[in-house]
């Protein structure tokens, strides 16, 4: 089977998940980001009107303001014609198929479809499904991948730590139920991190993680010793009603990060979070707005891979 | 009573209707549009700064993605502003008139309002009061009247058939609550086509629906045999709860556009739905992906007669 | 203190409240708007393509489609992409802060946040966190502010009064409870409007309201007598259920403006309304649409008065 994400051409055609991205893709999309960031004056994106003309479709079966909008604004930045579409609350109720929806956003001529859905698997069914013409990125399905959110997690790594291979980076939280978690182990990994470290409590870990290449922790003051990142995961709300969890407190007291679990860390270790955080749950504002958190710096360089990806997949050839 | 459609010169002003829009209008909007289609590569949408500095006000009392969205991507290939308000769930819940709304809209200085409403003859009110320099564009009110799906349809037929003087048309489906059908029948006519046929169980037709000038069947394998043209309709899920008909199942029985039923109709019968579809209840799958289908042509066609529509208008004298 | 408004340069840096606001920053403000607007034949607003390439971000923590829509297409008539974010539903219900919410909007370098929030102070607020190259409209917080309706407010009354030194005005209405009206005392007071006159029944007045310069009216027929301008003010349909008025039709004998009661009046006086409209409660409709109504004035000076915010922050020093 070929590549879903590649054209013949060995071109990203489509962005669905980091796993089975070739390395070479990885760099380019991070070198091409790195054109978008100017550092001469703090931290700037630059527009250019790569995508002058073009319809960007903001397709999202799930709600998500804060996605939908780093997408707007990197397509906006790049000078496209953006259009927002909540389904959730409309065809589908109607009756529709997934199949129709996309067949007839394909038929309105979009060039590109930014795709955020609650099932694993949705972005590839759709990038199968589109018209040769049409690109697709995943802006997050199910539990399966959030590749942006992992590339723009890699930019930062670059940006502070300059080189993968000599890292050490410890993955902290609910990797069970996270797409970001499996698209950022499948992401260093490529990039050639030594060494991957997941700790959380067995109840928030799939079975046979050790299988994606990681080492496994449940113990914070172990896990932490030594890495150069920490890569923060969100704990979602229903977790913690749920049996998964004890409470609240007790995960902080044992998952979340302070500063004096960060401590096991090295002294430059940078600290990174997907967003939206739950203070006091997974992270304490000490750390999270510390000297090692780079958290803000995420977000402005999330505008920079998005602006990447999409010039990239604009480009391909025919 | 002057035509509420057109200014002084005869020229389009607002399109609210496709009953009373003259031949000579109906042609040069269809004549319009095909300037938009790009066939040498497929089909493919061109766009055109004929709307840059203006702005195209969505005012959607009533929610519809899927025609907000081919209204929003119309105006934008034209390079528009576009700003879409959704009424429903603002302005009228605080007490506002109709009335008020639309005087505070044209007090923005829009240029075109794209109307959305629950209420037949809401766009008419609203043409009839808004200032000289606007245009207001129906997208469907209650049952009376959705022009542009109608225009899109007869520039669809045009497209596959060449000519409306020679065809036989069926409509099919729930025609007594369908603005579509209405807006169908009354361009088909204008066009000329000489044998317009419907086909619906009684409780789904308006009485004295003869007089609209169409042939009336409440049998599929007689309404449907030699035409060259079905037109489906969309049936809406609470006509299927209520009184009006027996189960979706019996529904389909007998007016669910199967390959058998559909082989009455000639060889190279086109058949059009205006979505969303409902598969397995007004239309077989096999069908509506069969090689007689150009549904997904309709969307197509659908940009670019929205963009002609909207063109004409911004072109009209003042 | 520093005035929170102005940079080190005595320029405008954000426009939280008109209280405090100097009177050449006022004047500036409606002197700029003056060149957006084009009276030649009838209200027209200019584009002008100040804010290209400048990202706006509508912030809005408590829905409101009106004032959204009138920055939206300010800021789309100066060039610049607007991005829809509509808070209420979306991070905060994820448990995220507003800091960190405030946060990551910076880190996505917008360079203008438009902010409706129901707390008041949320504008200052959130000012004091961005970053130095962002700036903050305040579209209307709790009960303290709303500083562009009371500047277009100004704008409307310098349109059809030319000087404010020799002028009478009455605010008529929920003082209590309204943004509005504070701000119009405010910038009435800062541009030497000699007389403000608030009339409201006392269950609608702050307490020690006498301290902000006004004269107190409990009674229509003196507090309207010879006046120019009457600013009425929106009743919430909430109050007219509470304690605070013993019924909508009580309220209108008393305190709604009609031809009757606004005869006391100078003949050339202005009848002013932020809208949405109560008609029958707090005004008439034989006023609203009367000859001193310039209600719809209002709304189309909101689009240049914004307009001149916008271009004056984004053309700020840095």
């Amino acid at each position: 089977m070929n590549n879903p994400q590649l054209n013949k051409h060995g071109e990203l055609q489509h962005l669905l998940t980091t796993e089975g991205l070739p390395v070479t893709i990885v760099r380019e999309i991070l070198d091409r980001a790195a054109t978008f960031v100017d550092v001469s004056d703090g931290l700037e994106i630059n527009n250019a009107p790569l995508l002058q003309g073009k319809s960007v479709f903001n397709v999202f079966f799930e709600n998500s303001t804060r996605t939908r909008t780093t997408f707007e604004i990197a397509a906006k930045r790049l000078s496209a014609d953006v259009v927002n579409l909540n389904i959730g609350a409309s065809s589908t109720s109607k009756g529709e198929t997934l199949m129709d929806t996309v067949d007839n956003l394909c038929a309105m001529h979009a060039d590109m479809f930014v795709v955020r859905h609650g099932q694993s698997g949705a972005a590839h069914f759709i990038a199968k499904h589109v018209d040769p013409g049409i690109h697709v990125i995943n802006a997050g399905d199910g539990r399966h991948a959030h590749p942006t959110q992992a590339l723009l997690d890699m930019f930062t790594i670059r940006h502070f730590k300059k080189e993968f291979h000599n890292l050490r980076v410890a993955i902290v939280g609910d990797v069970l139920h996270s797409r970001v978690a499996r698209s950022q182990i499948s992401a260093l990994t490529t990039l050639g991190v030594p060494e991957v470290r997941v700790i959380a409590p067995k109840t928030l870990l799939p079975t046979l993680v050790e299988n994606l290449g990681v080492k496994v922790y449940h113990d914070m003051a172990r896990g932490l010793r030594d890495v150069d990142v920490v890569l923060m995961l969100r704990l979602q709300n229903e977790r913690m009603q749920g049996a998964a969890l004890p409470s609240a407190g007790e995960y902080f007291k044992y998952y979340g990060l302070t500063e004096e679990k960060l401590a096991r860390a090295k002294q430059d270790v940078i600290v990174m979070h997907p967003g939206p955080m739950n203070r006091g749950i997974e992270i304490d504002s000490s750390v999270a707005d510390g000297p090692n958190s780079v958290i803000l710096s995420q977000v402005t360089f999330g505008i920079a891979v998005r602006m990447a990806v999409m010039s990239m997949l604009a480009g391909v050839s025919k």
